[in-house]
């Protein structure tokens, strides 16, 4: 049966399909301690498809990038699933890393990202404020707009 | 009364004033065991002026960009004593991210950071020394000429 | 006497060098915990040449990149093996970050940074394996075609 988190995700209309693996000698996560480190996810749905392709400021709207950013965050919600099994042995979100696919004069970077960030605060409610570095970037792989890692504290 | 290390800072003519607060739902510093993460800061002044705005390499000069990233850096330690009570806790810096908004040919981002890395070391001496990744970003928030993440181990 | 790992890497024709200090007020790693946080490396042979310089997309091949990727990835073991004494003491690769100096219309950095990821599975096979997020900057440091940096979690 899901746990908490999870059933709040799927309140939401969030199902967490199990993640691709990795095409290369890296892996989604690895644990150390209490700390997992999350993979940078870009935004693609289960099924493999970019949610928004191309950059800001130059195709990609501010909408199409926080719902980017948002599907980032289930990627990145569905390896935690994966390695520990239960959303709920989240004990806190540390820390998001936000990569934007930038025109050199795009802004908004913190509000695309804000689609990841209140993702997790649905999620996790308190336990799910994170440390957040926000940047511009000028190339994503696959030109994915928005990519995000992450490190959480499990039990 | 003030730490050793604020002492320092205030010789130097640094005030540490309260951060203010992110605007969305994430937090400027998360602790986990004893490392403390820290968001990433851009190159505002207390009362939000950018020190330094644009890019290095066109308009912004490296002296500016040093400011800038020193700047970067007093932000990271109004929130470490935000976070701690007194910075005289951090028991070492333990690692900077760059990032300096730059012009695709512009190759000085490690002589912008060390404004940043500089007042490490000023204020905390060998426990300042750091490791530290500079890049060079197609775009920052804002268009802040410089902003800086952080981790620090804490007692 | 070299470490297990270390034989490894003699025997595919590498040899760690020690590694230059950083010119700068930051260290090349930091330990803290059972972690070690290393510096971003730009792909410098020990002689202080680069690999490849210039941008994935425009005068840099993709199998330049890779090369590039691997000396990054030497340029870390380097380090670790400064910080340790010995490369058998990693208990696991945590986490790589990569960026790949690159035009804004190239999209492969995954394919240039396994150029890193394989080399840390050849030298610790399973334990190499690392989560790993890869962008594409603006610019690098003295125009590196690629950096990587890392987490490892040491005995």
């Amino acid at each position: 049966m899901a746990g908490t988190v999870e059933q709040k995700l799927n309140a939401l209309g969030i199902t967490l399909d199990e993640p691709n693996p990795p095409s290369a000698n890296y892996v989604g996560f690895v644990r150390t301690g209490n700390l997992l480190f999350v993979s940078g996810q870009v935004c693609r749905t289960s099924d493999g498809k970019l949610i928004a392709k191309g950059k800001l400021g130059s195709g990609v709207t501010l909408e199409q990038g926080m719902a980017a950013a948002r599907g980032c965050a289930i990627n990145l919600l569905a390896q935690v699933r994966m390695a520990l099994g239960d959303l709920d042995k989240v004990t806190r979100v540390v820390r998001l890393g936000g990569f934007v696919n930038s025109m050199p004069d795009f802004l908004e970077g913190p509000k695309v990202l804000n689609g990841a960030s209140d993702l997790m605060v649905a999620a996790f409610g308190d336990k799910g404020r994170h440390a957040r570095t926000t940047v511009g970037v000028a190339a994503l792989p696959g030109d994915a707009a928005v990519e995000v890692e992450g490190v959480f504290e499990v039990a």
